[in-house]
């Protein structure tokens, strides 16, 4: 990972430990002809350049997701139609939509792991190698379930999926569980990892939360930008932070942020098809640099920067 | 309606359906004095330009209509005072509120049609020859309803009107009915036209539909713009879309759109009273050319441009 | 009416207005083959004894209303089949359930009115002149409604149906409209009746109210029971009143019950498939005597007793 | 399983599918020193006689998992203490409650699933070969989810689970999926077997339906009874069903009751702790015969009988 | 205090630390003329037997309170009509409904607290001194509160009033708190006293808790019996639980119940107008005997014993 | 307060009767370095120029109150700690977190109300003489209310505490409430002031109406500023009117806005943390110049001018 990412250094003046590109959002709602909205979407260093799988909703309201690619991770080219995944072996597949894609390189293989409509939202699980061709895997676990986050490394030699268990609607609650898999079709070994914090204590987190960009191993642990909600008389607010998962055994925090990195506030993220939502899902890296790539609104994706070294620093006094 | 309607061509480069007018709103929420905004109104050509029924709320927030007139459908001047119905005839009539008129010309006389108060939201009825003197007639339905649209034409000889029966509250369904009269005062043949959408279909319609404009006819039948809703997590949002009833037997539907045509995206219907809402109400023509007003963020009025052929020729597709 | 109703006297040293027959229930859940539950029934007299309508609810809970005979009103023989309707003419008939039926004899024939299954409840009318042969009409209204009771004359030269307009569920509020048709085909001329009342004056009909039986004409008014609703922490429990319509115009109010004439408080009353629940859909008169049906817990059918002067007179003091 | 279960024959005159015992409950709420309730409780076969594994709440209304025995299956001697599980090998073990158990025999264990409390309600799993240690395994699911059922022979060669997911409270739908384990220890496989049916269809199961019993083996498929749940305007009714589910395949339904088998009519199923519930958790065979156990209103064990030949026959006719 | 209570022993065999009455209820719902209910009522000692301060909702469903006398304390005479409060000197004084008093003998006065209708429920003060003439004083509290209980004893000086603060409804949540008062019309230094329990350590308290009846001085501290609810998928259910609160600050508990005294199993206490209630309002002891009188089903008066010292011992081991 | 306060002529043109400054918000969501946002916060004159209490929310979205001070009322130096109050003599005092605050000078105090977390929200005080050190009182009263704002003067020599009682969340309901006290301590003689109004008569207060600055005295009563809510699909809308309450008896309400005088319309107001807000906290006067201080979208602090007398006029016609 040690290719150029999208980088701007923080602005003068600035203590922030996140701070936005100034020419956000990077993607806009209407990138690709049949799309509605852009947002929610995974990249990740490819070839020469990146690539990404994309949540694109169309005029009818339809979620789905296509793959895209890009020399500086700025300019996007996505694909018009979305990803056709075959059926992985003799697996069987549904979709009646997907949405909110993570990608995971593991073992030469982009896996990608999305909230897949099955009798309900589940995680989907899929694959490319080439970011041309796609195949579906079962679901991993049943409905109702979103924000798979799978990690980049085998723990204990086996897959590890992040997850947040859910109901049929517009969640009210939501917990981090880990889930183990040794064949990435078969999952067990559930753990809790965290649950919303008291109001009282860290309130932006306060409804739910929900696993972001794909963990990132550090010296000190998986680092891991996350989302968490709060319900104020107008609904919920998305807002990011970030927390430090062991090594090891990852389903155990070992710092956590109280204060959040990045809360909506800029036009983009205040006003949209859902107002006032900030929502991680990738990260790119480069060194002690990273570039999280964030949907904005539910209507479109931005990106923010940070170091690293900085955000470990962060937690540690959080 | 060979009258010269507002119009703009569509932006070079745009592959809209429809598209906005570029000076939106074209009506402000201040635009009479006592007004807290101005929405969800309806206009029809009138003598050498056009005139309209318009929803204005006041300070008070009470919810009122008023007649206004214009030259070129652009530049309005707004009644500041709102319509004293007299009752028709020996009808009752009461109106603890009334709010989104529809116009309908049927017969020589203009009929509007709206949201009345009495003992709930239910569907007022009243007329006028010249838009001075306005005359009260009994309410069509019973509480609960809103949206009801009269057909510009008898169809098998009686007064054809579509309404959305409801609750007494922000009603998280809707249906389209059509319902006929012999005399608009006694109603009944009750027939279901048409519901939300499934989510997986058509998500941006998939809580309530209601009907918007009054039906054009064209060669293939009654073409409608109405409403559909979807409910996030932060509420309601409303977007447009066109719907083609059966010319004789209009509680048929031939087509209809799963694509919106037109969704909340300026910040005139991204912010205002309430977020995210753009309500179609009345449609002008002209040949092919159709403008259509709407009402956006509960707040002003805004058009938008389309043409009747390519929007038949878009539905048969659809 | 001069035919012998099911009576018993007052109990000695009961100094209640209307008091319970003492073989309660006189139809129990099971008195067809197929019943799950039988209740919210309608009966009247016909030839030597007595005719009905019965809401039998099967043992998949689907809802149907069924003819029966009674030479006392106290056996019934209740056809094990439903109401095969035939449509009227060219009526468009459609129903996915049928409940809560009520039947008014008038101009020779026994019209009966029901909840009607069609995009959600609303009033389903039929008619039969020989309990052999039935005939469903247009529904009356659009949905969504319940509790559709026909006057037994018509008022000023048309018929008129008291209704309550209700939403899609268990609907949380409920007043009572009267409607107008000069065809029982076309209805209009709506007028609200009652209300529920405060909390703080008459607290068992503070939720909802809805028509009961036929209105009964006396010298002084219509005299019709009803029902109303109280919300306690665990649901709803119906009880029964009565109030007093004008001859001429019947949406006036003349005198209406604050204290109840019957409350659950018997075992078949209080247990059942919806515990709590006293629903009146018919009476019988023989004079002075009056002799209410009424559903028990949604379960079973019971009769109660009164007289109708003392009735008048108790409402006079009211 | 020759051996003798309870039986009762069915009363004279009745023709119902499946009949209450005459001296319901067989268990009451106070049968061992610290309970407040006895109910949703599972045996089978062993030994000469039966073991069963018991939801006894206790004056805490804390839920647990109680052993017990019985030579008759009538008369039983319920541990006074719950069960004491050991962690199996160096599984993860947790539970902050356990109840509804289900026990199946399989491969010379007695399985036990209930429900457990991790961080929500799961599916837990443990076993026993002689009913005096016990062995408890990892959850098998992530929460929240209830209603597991274990199919007493593999299919494909692999463990098969049915269960309901949920959501963290009283959850208002609920569909039985089955998935599938080589181990007991990691699933997945999840595939959808059967929803809720709609309202106009079979009204006692159009909220939620959940596995009951443990499937039994006919020549026809596996035959399983289920619980189905209706909301009333007070609460949830729970009655119970029969199912067909495919012998290779049974996420494929074969056939399904609509009418119920057994709905809340008796005393102890229409008063308790909580109201009109029959739930069924456990079916014993002899032959033809078929004696179901169920909990009654959330606070006893009552049994009911039939001839499983005759309930095949009445699901070909549903 | 040495007045002979009602009484009875234990049941042989029984091991319940609190049992019922085995006449069950000692006043019925009927039992004044005007009454639709009688339950949550107070009672205390008075000249040679003992007076009582009933709840009786009427049969408009009012709720009001009035005074009773007994010689023997289950044989009740109480007064037909309301109490009729006099304004206390020149206090404000407003009434919209009055309910569920507690008596309290403090410095020769009968003190009388209830839930008091003043734009919403609030805590109703007054006193009489002979159950002939009583005073209404300031309401002590605004709304939203109920469950008023006043110690029979100045603490520090002060007046102690423990109440429940509330919202407008069936509020689902709930705390007692403990207020002072230097002279009964101002209060203040308000202490948080005890919450809900969690769900996994006792249910049957873990969606609100309320004071029951006036705190009982023991060597240990102050006894006191209040209800708690549970929320089951069909509504609220009340126990009984105890509570041992400091001497000198009653506003720590001491000891406090996990198991609940007493809860809803008889058929007056799981049948009525709210099914699955038992309400403590107040209690009588005669040495170490306890006799407590609670609503049941928010319909009729039950009555159970015990005895002090056991339920202190008990209350050590909770 | 004969100080300069901030003022801006009317805007030519304009017959509003309030009007904004042109460059609001004069305190950003930014303006200390730990603050996440800033509004719905008090200033009041101090020495030679002005003082406040501000809420400032910091990144964890924890809420506190922080003094600030000014020389113009427009730039402020907010300390960057939240105030650190001593406990006053013996008071017992606790706080989860402070937000809203209002500061009334009275007998040569800085007497400062908030909403206090002490479980649930409730009316902390205290006061500070100089700004630098201040302390903390007991509670004026029990959970849940909010909203409190003390009299400039006493009444009738007691201490007057405006106040909203409350539910524990998003409370829908809300009346404004006046209550006393002798001591500042203890509180009592609790008076209802005004309710929200009608939908039909004033919507944009129907949902509740809370206390906003501390009242003003004129000529012809107390003049307050208040907010009041509406419900809209997508949440609530808070809005800014006005009230003039009797000078000796000021739960008695004289006159009352009808139309609001400030509602959410500038884009600082329609968009922020929650959109649409505009919440009165505090008012400066100078002669019959007027400056009120809002919290804008519960994300920044607005002001808006207008005149005394103008206000009053207005009033009158209302």
């Amino acid at each position: 990972m040690a290719k150029q990412i999208p980088w701007q250094e923080r602005p003068a003046g600035s203590k922030e430990i996140m701070w936005r590109y100034d020419k956000n959002p990077v993607i806009n709602r209407y990138d690709i002809p049949s799309s509605n909205s852009i947002f929610n979407s995974a990249v990740v260093p490819f070839k020469d350049g990146f690539a990404g799988v994309f949540r694109c909703d169309n005029r009818r309201v339809q979620m789905n997701i296509f793959a895209g690619f890009s020399d500086d991770g700025l300019n996007w080219r996505i694909n018009p139609e979305p990803i056709d995944f075959k059926p992985f072996g003799d697996h069987f597949v549904h979709s009646d939509y997907k949405y909110d894609p993570r990608v995971t390189y593991l073992d030469g293989k982009y896996w990608i792991t999305w909230c897949n409509g099955y009798h309900g939202p589940t995680i989907g699980v899929g694959f490319t190698e080439d970011f041309q061709t796609f195949y579906q895997c079962e679901n991993a676990l049943l409905p109702f379930n979103r924000n798979g986050v799978l990690f980049p490394a085998k723990i204990g030699g086996k897959y590890a999926l992040l997850s947040r268990p859910s109901d049929n609607g517009h969640t009210p609650f939501g917990d981090i569980f880990l889930s183990f898999s040794p064949d990435m079709k078969f999952w067990g070994e559930h753990r809790h990892v965290m649950s919303p914090m008291p109001f009282e204590q860290s309130a932006w987190q306060c409804t739910k939360v929900g696993a972001g960009s794909v963990p990132i191993l550090t010296e000190e642990g998986w680092l891991m930008f996350y989302h968490g909600v709060i319900t104020t008389c107008n609904g919920y607010r998305y807002s990011m932070g970030a927390v430090l998962l062991d090594k090891d055994e990852p389903w155990k925090v070992l710092r956590r942020s109280k204060d959040y990195l990045l809360a909506p506030a800029a036009i983009y993220e205040l006003t949209g098809d859902v107002p006032d939502v900030v929502f991680p899902c990738a990260a790119l890296t480069e060194g002690d640099k990273v570039c999280v790539y964030y949907g904005a609104a539910d209507t479109c994706v931005g990106i923010a920067f940070g170091k690293i070294s900085e955000i470990l620093d962060w937690l540690k006094k959080q």
